[in-house]
């Protein structure tokens, strides 16, 4: 890699480098609160107790990296709401737009969305001073959906026919995230900053951000593979 | 008053009482976790940020109270899940009766309906050894919910015609409360036979039985009367 991590000093001394980490940690931290939502309302759809407990279990570890993120922001000198405010309408729609018909979908879009987020800010991670990175890090290691690949792969197995249906959900889920990033990456140049770096600061270049986007791809495709599905 | 505290011995040495214990310990569980569902989606509906958050975080109480006593019937050597199923139907039909239709109705459920089952939960503590009285205070300590209060006579302030409607529905909520308790009752005797007592072991006589239901009723006006509405 070509490029240099921002020192910690730089959240103080650079008001634009502030900025940018400011977009990642908003964005991050209505994930979380709104993934905490979704999470719960996905436990009251289980079939099981245990699965609901399970399913309750993991929204509370999402409300905690939501009250670590908000923290933070209040460390750096920032608001909370005011920072999360811009990602409130992308991250909302990304939601409306994939409501889980049912348990299995719901299960899906937890492993499927988490995991090519997660994926994603773990790449960011790496362009980011070490206080930051350390965080975010933290925050997508409490996300880990693969509990439900076993519980996938076993609905497959009673019913062959859930796999295309599944399939074509993990399509949408995907297409849908890449259309909210997308519109975040237009209104907002935070976290793109961020990867592609400033004036005083190289970030990465096109052939890094090629590798990059078929490193997201690629895993995209290896989870996908551990349910037994086509991506 | 004239009953006698069962000694902790008796979840041991008593299996008729260890089965009212753990019916009581069931709806309880049944209960957090419905509750923490409840209040996920009420946060969801949620105006502001904050009000998001302290939704979302009431919630997370609710979810570490439950694991708490599925912990402890996992300890009297019970099965969370068996002794939490009959109770899942009454008080799921208690929540789809009273779905809120907003924010506000969400907020008034969560206090007044916590409110009322909290206090009879804690007049049952009386009945119950000194280790189930400890965990069941303890929940219903973390179940408080007076944050409600100023939330709810500022939106009245701000527009009078609330009362009116919400008064309504607090009768509402402990109308249908009063309904599935019953049922419960009805169903299932151990939660009544802690209260009554047994053949061997004296409980709360009719008297006694009066006057509980009168502080049930009047602590359920106060709590109205905080709120400036009419019981």
């Amino acid at each position: 890699m070509t490029h240099v991590r921002p020192p910690v000093s730089a959240l103080r001394d650079d008001p634009h480098y502030l900025a940018c980490v400011a977009d990642l940690l908003g964005v991050l931290a209505y994930g979380e609160l709104v993934a905490f939502e979704r999470l719960a309302a996905d436990a009251a759809m289980a079939p099981t107790f245990s699965d609901k407990t399970e399913l309750a279990y993991r929204a509370t570890l999402e409300f905690s990296s939501f009250l670590r993120l908000r923290d933070r922001l209040s460390e750096l000198g920032l608001d909370a709401d005011t920072v999360m405010e811009p990602f409130r309408e992308p991250l909302d729609s990304y939601h409306s737009h994939t409501a889980p018909g049912d348990w299995l979908e719901g299960l899906m879009k937890v492993y499927v969305g988490d995991g090519i987020s997660s994926d994603f800010y773990r790449e960011i991670a790496h362009y980011v001073d070490s206080e930051t990175s350390s965080l975010v890090l933290e925050v997508c290691d409490a996300r880990n959906g693969d509990f439900v690949v076993e519980r996938i792969r076993s609905a497959i197995e009673q019913d062959p026919r859930v796999a295309g249906r599944l399939a074509l959900w993990g399509r949408r889920l995907v297409g849908e995230a890449l259309t909210q990033a997308q519109r975040v990456a237009a209104d907002r140049d935070g976290i793109s900053t961020l990867l592609v770096g400033g004036a005083d600061r190289p970030g990465a270049d096109l052939a890094e951000l090629g590798r990059m986007f078929a490193r997201l791809t690629d895993d995209h495709t290896k989870r996908m593979q551990a349910l037994g599905l086509a991506a």
